[in-house]
C-alpha cells in the first residue's frame, strides 16, 4: 500500500495516475459497487421487516463499516475476539461474536462487555458452566445452530444436546438467552442458483424447527446465498451475511452474484509471457489471493481475470494456477497479444474473504486508502 | 503475537508459561528441529561441494536468516523485490530475486542494486531489452528454466528461445549472464520419495542439458524435494531450496522429511467439541493456516494435530475443514476423551511457507519473539 490518502478532484484522472503508480499487487475497491451490494441486503432486509446484522470478517474495515451506518446498521456480526475489539474501537455498540467462544480470550470479552452489547455463541453443552463461572458481567448468548453445514454447531435435530445447552444458560446467571444462531455454510458447494434455493430452503426449514412452542427466541441466518438467492424468510429476524459486501467468483460461479457485483479485484503486474501455453505470470500468488479455488469444466480456478475499469471477465480466461508469489493465467490468442511485461491485469477472487485478509488493506478506485485489520505490511 | 522478548533461563518453566499465556493461533517455533534443518541443507550443500544460496521465502525472517549465517551463508535467494529489501536491511549482500523482473517495481530494484549484489531471473525473451533501458547499473541475471514444473521459465528443451534470451542479455550492456536457474516445483506433486527422486533425476538431467558446450555458466537449483532427497548434483553449482527450513505436513506425505523434522506449528484453542463426530472446532482457519491441503485416501488434509511438546502426530488424527477461522479436527475416541474446551491443539501446517506469511511472526519455544516480514497484526 504506497498511495497515502488524498483529495481526490477528478476520478478518471486519478484512476489512471492510481493504475501507473501501482508497482506490486494491489487490492483495488470498487466503491460504488460495493455500495450497491450494501444497498441491495439492506433494502432486501427491510422488505422482510427483517434486522440486518451484517458480518464484518469478509471486509473488516472501519471505512466500509461505515457505509453500512449510512443505511441504518446498528448491530454487527464478527468472528473473532480481535475482531469485535476493532470495530468496537470504531464505536459500535451491539456486537455478535459468531464464533464458539475462545475462552482463552475471557479477559477481553469482559473488557470488551463493559463498555459494549456482546453476544457469544454456545456450541458445546460444556460451554454455559465454564462462561459463568468466567464472566464479570451478563452477555447475551445464542445456541449456534448446524442445519448441514457440517461445522460448529448443535445439529439441528438433536434436540435433546440443544435442549440441554438451553438449560445450562437459564441457569448460568451471567448468561441470557437470547435466541438461535446458524450459517448454513453449505450453500457454498452449491453447483446453481436452483441448488442454492434448494439447499437453503431446505437448512432454513431445518433451522426454525428447533424452536419450543411459545418460547422467546430470535433466529438469526447467516450466509450470503442464501440471503441473496431466498424470497422468504420465514421464522427468521435477523439476517447476518458478510460475504455479499463484495462478492466474488465463488458467488458468480453458484449464481448468488452477477460478475457485474464484484467489488474488489487485484491489480498484478505481467512480469512474463509463455507464447506456447498463452500463458501469462503475473506477480500475485497465493499470499495475495489465497488458495481457495472452483472447478469448472474439470479444471482448477483460482481468479478470474477482467477487463481495466469495467471489469467484466476476459473470455476463456482464468488464472490456472498459483504459488506462493506466482499466478499463471490462462488467456485467449486475443487477449495474450493485448497484455505486456509490465502491464497490470486485473483478477477478480475467488474467495473475497481471504483475499481482503491477505492483503490487508484497499485502495478505491479513485484512491482512496482503505484500512483491514490485518493492516499486513506489503510495503 | 503478545509476548514481549525476555531473556529466559529456565526453558521448560518457560514453555509453560508461553502455553498459559496463549489466547489465539499462535505460530510456535522449534527452533533446535530449525538449525538441525538447516545445518543438514548446509552439511548437504558443503558435502557435494555446492554453494548453498538458501530460499527466504520461507521463514521471511531477519531473525532465521542469522542462523544461516552462522553456517557461513552469504548468498540468499527471495522472490520479490520487497523481500530483497527486507534482506539487504539486514545486512545480506548478494541476494538473487527468483521470480520473473517485475519491472513496475524498477526504481526499488536500481535502489538495491546501488548497495548489494542484486541478481534477476530473466524469464521472457521480451524482458533483457526492457532491462537495459530501465536499469541504472549492470547487474548479474539468470535464465529460469523450466524443467517440468509448467510455471515459469523457458522450456528446458526450448533451445530457440534460450538462446534468443541469451543473445538478448549479451547485447544488453546493462546484464551480465551468470547462469541458469531452475525450480523443480512439480516435485511437490509426488506421492512417494521414490517419486520425488524420479522427477527430480528427470528434471535435473533436463536442466543441465541447457549448457552449451565450453558455456561459462552457474547453474543454479532449488526445490525442497529434490534437494533433499537427490544423492548427485552432476552439472550443478549452487542450491536454493527454501522450504526445508520448517518443513511441513506435504513434505513428510511425499517423503521429503520425517514429522519429527517440521519445525513449527499452530497452537490453536480448542472452542467447541462434536461428540457424534469425535471432532474438534479450533480457532485456527485458513487466515491462519492458509488452504492448501494434501489429499490422503481420498481425504482433504489441511493439517495434523500433534502431541504437545514433542509434536508427534496424534494417531488417526487430521484437520479435515478450514473456514476464515475455524478448524475442524478429527481425533481418535481416546484422544477427543482428552481434549477440553479451553486446551491448545498443536497443528502442523500443510504448507509451512503460506502459514508463515498468514501468521506475520514467530514465538519459539523458549518465548522469543522472531519477526516476519508480513508482519501480520493479530492482536
Amino acid at each position: 500500500m504506497f498511495i497515502e490518502s488524498r483529495c481526490v478532484h477528478h476520478s478518471a484522472v486519478f484512476y489512471f495516475l492510481l493504475i501507473m503508480e501501482i508497482r506490486q499487487p494491489t487490492l483495488i475497491l470498487d466503491e460504488a459497487r460495493c455500495k450497491q451490494n450494501i444497498k441491495f441486503m439492506s433494502d432486501k432486509a427491510k422488505t422482510h421487516g427483517l434486522e440486518l446484522r451484517p458480518h464484518f470478517k469478509t471486509h473488516q474495515s472501519h471505512a466500509i463499516g461505515t457505509w453500512f451506518k449510512a443505511e441504518g446498521v446498528s448491530s454487527i456480526t464478527v468472528s473473532s475476539v480481535k475482531m469485535a475489539k476493532y470495530f468496537a474501537a470504531d464505536g459500535w455498540k451491539e456486537i455478535t461474536i459468531a464464533f464458539p467462544v475462545n475462552i482463552r480470550q475471557i479477559d477481553e470479552i469482559n473488557e470488551l462487555a463493559a463498555s459494549a452489547q456482546i453476544h457469544l455463541l454456545i456450541s458445546s453443552v460444556e460451554t454455559p458452566m465454564l462462561l459463568n463461572k468466567l464472566l464479570k458481567r451478563q452477555v447475551g448468548v445464542y445456541i449456534e445452530v448446524d442445519c448441514g453445514s457440517n461445522r460448529s454447531g448443535f445439529k439441528f435435530n438433536n434436540k435433546i444436546e440443544i435442549q440441554t445447552a438451553k438449560g445450562a444458560i437459564n441457569r448460568a446467571e451471567k448468561l441470557k438467552f437470547k435466541g438461535y444462531y446458524s450459517h448454513a455454510g453449505h450453500t457454498y458447494g452449491a453447483k446453481s442458483k436452483e441448488e442454492v434455493e434448494s439447499i437453503a430452503k431446505n437448512s432454513l426449514y431445518n433451522f426454525i424447527s428447533v424452536r419450543n412452542d411459545g418460547e422467546e427466541a430470535e433466529f438469526c441466518w447467516g450466509d450470503t446465498p442464501s440471503c441473496t438467492v431466498l424470497d422468504s424468510f420465514e421464522g427468521v429476524d435477523a439476517l447476518s451475511p458478510g460475504n455479499f459486501v463484495f462478492y466474488d467468483v465463488m458467488q458468480a460461479n453458484i449464481g448468488s452474484c452477477d460478475y457485474g457485483q464484484v467489488a474488489v479485484a487485484v491489480g498484478c503486474p505481467v512480469v512474463a509471457k509463455k507464447k506456447a501455453e498463452l500463458e501469462i505470470i503475473v506477480q500475485g500468488g497465493a499470499v495475495h489471493l489465497s488458495k481457495d479455488n472452483i472447478e469448472v469444466e474439470g479444471e482448477k480456478v483460482f481468479g478470474i481475470p477482467v477487463t481495466e475499469g469495467t471489469w467484466l471477465p476476459l473470455s476463456n480466461a482464468y488464472v490456472r494456477a498459483l504459488s506462493q508469489e506466482h499466478g499463471i493465467i490462462k488467456l485467449s490468442k486475443e487477449d495474450f497479444e493485448k497484455y505486456h511485461i509490465g502491464d497490470l491485469i486485473y483478477i477478480l477472487p475467488v474467495h473475497s474473504c481471504l483475499n481482503a485478509d491477505a492483503m490487508g488493506g484497499y485502495i478505491s478506485k479513485t484512491g482512496e486508502v482503505l484500512d483491514h485489520m490485518s493492516k499486513k505490511s506489503r510495503d
